[in-house]
């Protein structure tokens, strides 16, 4: 039987006009030795995080007949905990919100304050789905640029903050793809000169010595959100798990947008285990910051210009042709990330020996 | 410590205009002991179904590390040989495409085909979350009332596409919340009528004896898409996971507008152990449609007037305060919904054990 449909093609739908021609977002999901092109964790979770995940999934299968807690109070308790404990506040769980990834995140954000007729201020390069879910909640993206050297003037911000009036700003720290954290204090500078919503997307806030922007919560309850993930330091990027920290406020007015029963009972489950788990997995943050400064050294050494990062990857270059060289690399198994920044390539800190493949194929690739 | 950011209230946000107002979407979550309010399936997962899901999630566990296959190719396989088998079309997966829940899937598809300057058509009262969606994308919602007894006069309808021209019609069958299904002969001289995509949402189409407009797709590649859940008659309401069949193009257009890795492992692994449990499962299905039949004619029996329904659930009436009869109920232990229909209320089909609860509170109601 020939497939249902098959002769029909994306040209002939009623597709919005401002769809026509894109291409689906996404890194290429190769299956090579060395995978260092997303940012993940480089280390599984352990045995006994795995038989606790499974058997919190044995327990909950039981009920799967039933809908989630529409609201996942228990999780958003248990994340609540966990960013109390990192930054010394007492957050609650009115303070938490989940979704499926910070992806769903950021778009319930933008489809309740930004959307047609507002618009969201990000400065770039940083992370690229920014401007892909602002054009998905029909809010107009008004790219700002960072220095040459990918740093942050602070100072030409604010100004442009005054000037264009954001509904929405976005400030990424550390910043992806390039990896430099913000200091509090600039971004205590750029929330008071923004006239609205300033969400701080802290997805690798772990790897980073910089105090986090949840301590502006308090003095800036109708403005800051900060956004979270469990897929990067937490080693849960298959587990999609997404937060924000803000002001219960916000959360309110997330309540309006979300999809109903949007988290599933396995989900908050299994997000649970892993963050009972918080102290085992997080210690692999500072083997990774470790492995990161001896790359950071070693790429030097090498003769490339590697940009300061406080992630769990770097940016580097000055490459002629950063997709030829993607493809010398990937000859090489190893996998990293063509950014499209020009003379610039992100790779991901992996494990030592990862780490190690990595440096080798890059000195027979500069050579 | 006081909860960061607690003085503020909504209404200090900079909330987008077309929300200020607006309570959360959702059934009240008792714990009562009949949940007669949600159309879950009363059968929980068997054991053997349990097992098959903790072990996938063992399985998975270990690798959650890493993303997502973020086109869900396997789970998208699965689901097309199910509904090929329960349709007798060959569908592959290039036909499928899974969200979590099928209120993703149907913003997904207002994403893709929707949004600002577009308008979306119901028939009334349905399914809540249709204007729901629309709304969240900035779709125009054009209701149009179905009959007085809820039924559908697809002459009317016709003439008020041909009028109307929507760019997107929702066409739910069996009808949440009044339970008639609609013949394909009825879907398709709407699909004819209609200038854009029809979405059939068959969220109940197992408890349904016609025939599901998957048999349209073929007809109508670029017109024709039908949403389905495994919440209802999967009974895995707890698990979130909605998909769609269409042509493979419209799978396409929705890969533009899906946030990347929007499905977890765990999702994907739990939702394949659960296909690969349909028949069992579904084996309730044919119980449920027996018990549907039985606690009409009951009703009928009591007085209340009954819709003819094919789906797990019934809409009966007639009640002068159905906000008071409902209280009446859940007085009793048995919650059910006050689906905001003048007159009605709407109660799902449960075990033997919990509909002769139902039965015996409205004894006691309808005196």
């Amino acid at each position: 039987m020939s497939t249902p449909g098959a002769g029909a093609r994306l040209s002939d739908l009623p597709l919005r006009e401002d769809l026509r021609g894109r291409s689906p977002y996404g890194a290429p999901q190769l299956d090579v030795p060395h995978q260092l092109n997303t940012n993940e964790n480089p280390y599984p979770p352990p045995p006994e995080l795995v038989a606790d995940i499974a058997e919190a999934a044995r327990e909950i299968a039981a009920t799967l007949h039933r809908y989630p807690d529409r609201d996942a109070v228990a999780l958003r308790t248990d994340l609540a905990a966990y960013l109390s404990g990192a930054t010394g506040l007492g957050l609650g769980a009115a303070n938490l919100w989940a979704a499926n990834g910070s992806n769903e995140v950021l778009q319930q954000i933008l489809q309740a304050f930004g959307g047609p007729g507002r618009s969201a201020l990000g400065f770039e390069p940083s992370y690229s789905m920014h401007p892909i879910i602002a054009a998905g909640t029909r809010t107009e993206w008004a790219p700002t640029p960072r220095r040459a050297d990918f740093s942050l003037d602070v100072d030409a911000a604010v100004a442009e903050l005054a000037r264009r009036k954001p509904d929405v700003v976005f400030v990424t720290s550390p910043n992806n793809p390039t990896g430099q954290s913000i200091p509090l204090e600039d971004l205590r500078a750029l929330v008071t000169a923004a006239p609205g919503i300033v969400v701080v997307d802290e997805a690798y806030a772990e790897f980073s010595p910089q105090r986090s922007a949840v301590h502006l919560i308090d003095e800036f309850p109708t403005q800051v959100i900060v956004s979270r993930t469990m897929s990067k330091a937490f080693a849960f990027a298959g587990g999609r798990l997404g937060y924000l920290a803000a002001a219960p406020a916000v959360v309110d007015a997330l309540l309006l947008v979300r999809l109903p029963y949007h988290l599933s009972s396995l989900t908050q489950a299994a997000a649970r285990a892993a963050l009972r788990h918080a102290e085992g997995t997080l210690a692999s943050v500072h083997r990774l910051a470790g492995e990161r400064d001896r790359v950071v050294e070693a790429l030097r050494g090498l003769g490339a210009r590697v940009v300061p990062s406080d992630a769990n990857f770097v940016l580097f270059g000055h490459f002629a042709d950063p997709a030829a060289t993607w493809q010398s690399y990937l000859d090489r198994g190893v996998l990293i990330r063509d950014v499209g920044i020009p003379g610039h390539l992100r790779a991901t800190i992996g494990t030592p020996e990862e780490n190690d493949a990595f440096l080798a194929a890059t000195k027979e690739v500069v050579q």
